[in-house]
């Protein structure tokens, strides 16, 4: 995951925030959950910087989506307590894996401080800019 | 656990997940949950690196699969709560005990990477050779 | 400490960072030791990439920058021992406090991945853009 | 770097431990610094399990071996801390950063439990195997 590629994708992310009107955290990790690049922006609640990272290194150690890791990490779910490993993972919506047209994981993006619908949508607007 | 034991027992899990067509990871400790030998096959997920190793953890710390502590450990279980004592445990299948004939505790093997049926599958290979 | 002001401050030190031809990685916090963004350049170490964080949160906690932290919170200095404080800081240069014209701190830069001497003049070069 | 690699690195290892008379853990890191296989010899001391990871790690993450890392992380170095950094690094022989004929950074071993001249060996002799 290159920093260009990185900022290319936190622009886009903050174009859809802004469009959305909310204020999130977003942070790029690469394919080894390294971070590459992350922004706070204005008003963005303070405890959305974590959860923002925490999205973003769940979604590529276990190579998908936060919400799709939720169903599995979770109280009743077929891996309950895998939430808990990896110095703590995130079971819900807002961290997007991010791969190549063959499917190689690139790295991923994770979004918090807003709905959680409105953290996927800004991640995929992320993702979209990878893809571009 | 002597170091060849362990390490027969990571070929015998290894063959197992090639077997299966899954890459795992695998971790293998002694009575006293020290580590003793762990690998990580080429294409697992980076996430199961510590999930292998805290399934082993749990198999031994509790002396029993940690199929069977998950369903103490678990909202709504017996013991809820056990599973984040000891720094962390799994309630999750893919750690097995390993004990002698006598019934002797000597360490356990924790697999993660596939499914938690496939986990459980190379573990008790693993257990196998240890039999041997 | 606004977000495009940070944003300004990362231009201005990658680009004095492309001058002198090394890869590092640049962190921002606020007055309160927030992050607020930070990035990774291509082929920075990876060691670096928690080094820049730690180098702003020294600064800015103390509200000077980490060379001249390091003088004191080092064995033999006057507060040896300091430097252990709040999960780990400094004592050396890279992190550079930022103030306001009448002395108000705004947060700080914390640069790592080159020579010391490197790693201040670049985050030299973003406390210029803060004072534009 | 590939399990294959890796195991062929800690066979050669082993060996040179066997050949010093020595009992010791080794650590093989990929490049992101991410575990790839471990062994701990019969009679290796416990302690040396986790030492002999933060030489892997510390190697990999500043690109030097660990001897060289401890001239500059140490009090009176020029970056006194700098081994307090990234979850506590080592400051000291036993680290060797592995590296392809082109100079590209592969990983890393650590060698912990014999004295920092042996585990420098053995770690030599792990590398030495990568080359092969």
């Amino acid at each position: 995951m290159k920093l260009s590629t990185a900022t290319s994708m936190l622009v886009a992310a903050r174009a859809e925030a802004e469009r959305l009107g909310v204020n999130v955290c977003i942070s790029i990790v690469d394919a080894a959950a390294w971070p590459v690049a992350s922004i706070r922006m204005d008003g963005a609640l303070l405890g959305a910087i974590d959860v923002s990272a925490r999205k973003a290194r769940t979604s590529v150690l276990f190579q998908m989506d936060s919400a799709d890791f939720g169903a599995v990490g979770c109280p009743g779910g077929e891996a309950y307590t895998l939430e808990n490993t990896n110095g703590g993972l995130t079971s819900f919506g807002g961290g997007i894996v991010l791969k190549s047209d063959d499917g190689t994981v690139l790295g991923a993006v994770g979004v918090s401080g807003a709905s959680v619908d409105g953290d996927i949508a800004i991640g995929r607007a992320a993702a979209r800019a990878l893809a571009v």
